[in-house]
């Protein structure tokens, strides 16, 4: 992991601490490398000027958190709805394209057994791979590569595509898939999702576009209502099942 | 797996298949248990009145489709946002009240690596035990226990609360989470996830209530609309962070 | 009014009385057209069973939501915003094509100094002129004619079209909207909202297509959530401006 | 009405004209007060820079969207849900507290009878004053009262309630209703709408708790999808109905 530990001010600010080799110095006062590695960077540390900092670990989402971003990233709910619709398990494998800052890779990569990650931006491929080297993520082939050009070498459970053309991976997306399998088409536009279920031929049963719509709430003792502000859109989710008859 | 084959048929009707021991006979004709065994359940087979049935393996979503419920379960857009807003991994320690039917159990576990499960209605229990031996979850434990009493044998990455008091298992949560971890309470009544917010002390960090709202969509060549019928409603998810100081 | 009284029983269910020169006779008892004459209609009256019933004014939405209906009715939460987005005035001079039942028809000429109404099918302006009779609405100019035939006699404030092809309707609206003046195009499908907006030319002020999504609580003392069954969809209404110059 | 007249340029930038005793100045060019009135502020008038203005009148629409706001106002989508819900007409008279800068105020005189409108802060009175005197309209009777001491002079059909808190106006709510009127509690906490709706007795028949979510769309031939910033909340509205029995 890139950060590997959090120090939790009295008053719950947290900082992010990355090298493990290094002493502190922040508002709260210092703490010497010595000390850190006496206490294993754990519990509760007093700094010089004699304030409480507690450690602990941080964890994968802090680190998802704090991901490099190159392009837009596809946000938690909709990540969620991917993962839980079709079902995905330990034993997952996943075509993914494109790739863009690796959001919806280093989260599946996390979970799952391998993700094949293609995009055409070189750019993006070499974020991604970034991201997946700070977070320790070892199952992501991750190559620069059309979708038109994939030849992934093995049948996936699971394809996503998050392209501004997705009807133009349907065909790798036929090739690469298991029987049975499900295709993830994500894709901002509406008619972006019509043009999706038009294409699609008899073998794909169609399960559903959704979207969802994410919502705060503004709580205390007293306020108890939804917030002001609000993202009123990311994505459209088509979700489809692949019936693939051998030739 | 308790659903291990699935035939499909040419109007994409689809069969579930249990027992691999028995010939088939349906509709769209039979077919003998020896000519199944010949194809390995596999690939286009033609029945006794010569229709085609295309096999493929069956998958865990078919399974937790077909889940046994005797309460109401939570939903893939809800188990979603839990799993990539507290971005859990395959090493992630998981502890949840009350089990329910299982929906939440049986997606974490089939994802991550233990999930301790307890609810205080024997019947829940059965049912959540029943679903994990059908889909081969060996890494739940699954027991009768109010969450008062609950002790877990580890320090838990995340906790989920989804009782009808959920401000009772703020003390067991509390004890078991590990320092920086993730606490989720899945209230259907807003007042009950004030009562929940309201309830955290200084070492929560009070991340945010949200509600999910999913919309479905009718898409076709002519069409374009969401669909008139609509889920309304679910349940308020909060999702807190436990800084728990050593004592 | 064709529903002229209520009567409320102690229970709080509510009678409608269209006819007042009847007795009138119920689960509750009968009461005699003479009795019901001496308290004209009005407070409480003891049934020949010596039940209280509680008589008063019936009102002009008891009316609307007894309407006859022989299509879909556009209903209030978009009647309303229709009203106050351009803000329609005791002046207003509207101009309606298709009529359907006459539901935003009798809303708006209850409301509006004038309302011209058409539609192609006979079947609507029947009901739609029944509809108007029975509320007593004499501001109502409704006429069996396609939307491409219509001549109307004055400029008018603002043009609703509900057509199954708003963008047929544009050039009757440009030729009857008063410069200034504000069209509403009320279309089921986004992609016949996309359609009117692409059609529109440069004198057309392009103000938004919205749509509103009604959620109804459950609450009571200890409920305070959504309710589980919620309308997904009713329509998107897209609302322009047309600056008409003089040719 | 305050503003009188729009004054329109080639790019469709609108000039608000309320003084017609006045030239113009503008970045287009000038045009003097004696042209204009040989115009009669009316049809296309060309600046002294050779540009084409055109000049129409301007509506009660453009007059509402400048009036003079202290506090927050009631926004088009609940205004219009309130209207048509309780189905307002021409003759409708209603009371209103609090006034707030008059924007429900304003939107119901110019379309019903009469509105009694109150406030305890002097200084909301005196912005409604100023917005009726603005729009012309001399059907409000608005008055420095805290809603406990309304005595209103007529029994009305609608009673409005937008108050930090509602309840208050219970009372004076049922004394001012005609027998079968409404009443609508605007509320922007979910809990002050509970508290409302558990404060009202027998002769109250709950009929909703509702709220409007608007969502607004981006359209063009290439775009179709919701606006990515949105209003996330305004109010719930609750909206009862007194069926009153005499005393």
């Amino acid at each position: 992991m890139f950060i590997k530990k959090l120090a939790i001010t009295d008053t719950n600010y947290v900082y992010h601490i990355s090298d493990l080799k290094r002493s502190l110095s922040m508002n709260e006062g210092g703490v010497s490398l010595e000390i850190l590695e006496k206490h294993n960077f754990d519990g509760i540390i007093k700094t010089t000027t004699g304030q409480s900092l507690f450690f602990c670990n941080a964890t994968f989402k802090d680190n998802m958190d704090k991901m490099k971003k190159r392009a837009a990233i596809i946000i938690p709910k909709d990540v969620g709805f991917i993962i839980t619709e079709t079902g995905l398990t330990k034993d997952s494998v996943i075509l993914e394209a494109g790739s863009g800052s690796g959001g919806l890779t280093c989260q599946l990569a996390a979970l799952c057994k391998k993700i094949y990650s293609y995009d055409n931006n070189e750019a993006h491929i070499k974020v991604v791979q970034e991201n997946c080297d700070r977070m320790d993520l070892r199952n992501v082939v991750c190559e620069l590569k059309d979708i038109k050009e994939v030849d992934v070498p093995e049948q996936v459970d699971l394809v996503v595509l998050d392209l501004p053309n997705c009807v133009a991976g349907i065909e790798t997306a036929y090739k690469s898939i298991k029987p049975g399998g499900y295709v993830v088409f994500y894709t901002p536009q509406i008619t972006q999702a019509q043009d999706v279920v038009t294409a699609l031929g008899s073998e794909w049963r169609h399960l559903r576009t959704i979207e969802l719509i994410q919502r705060d709430w503004e709580i205390d003792e007293k306020r108890l209502r939804p917030k002001h502000t609000m993202l009123g859109h990311t994505a459209f989710l088509t979700i489809t099942r692949c019936f693939k008859r051998p030739k």
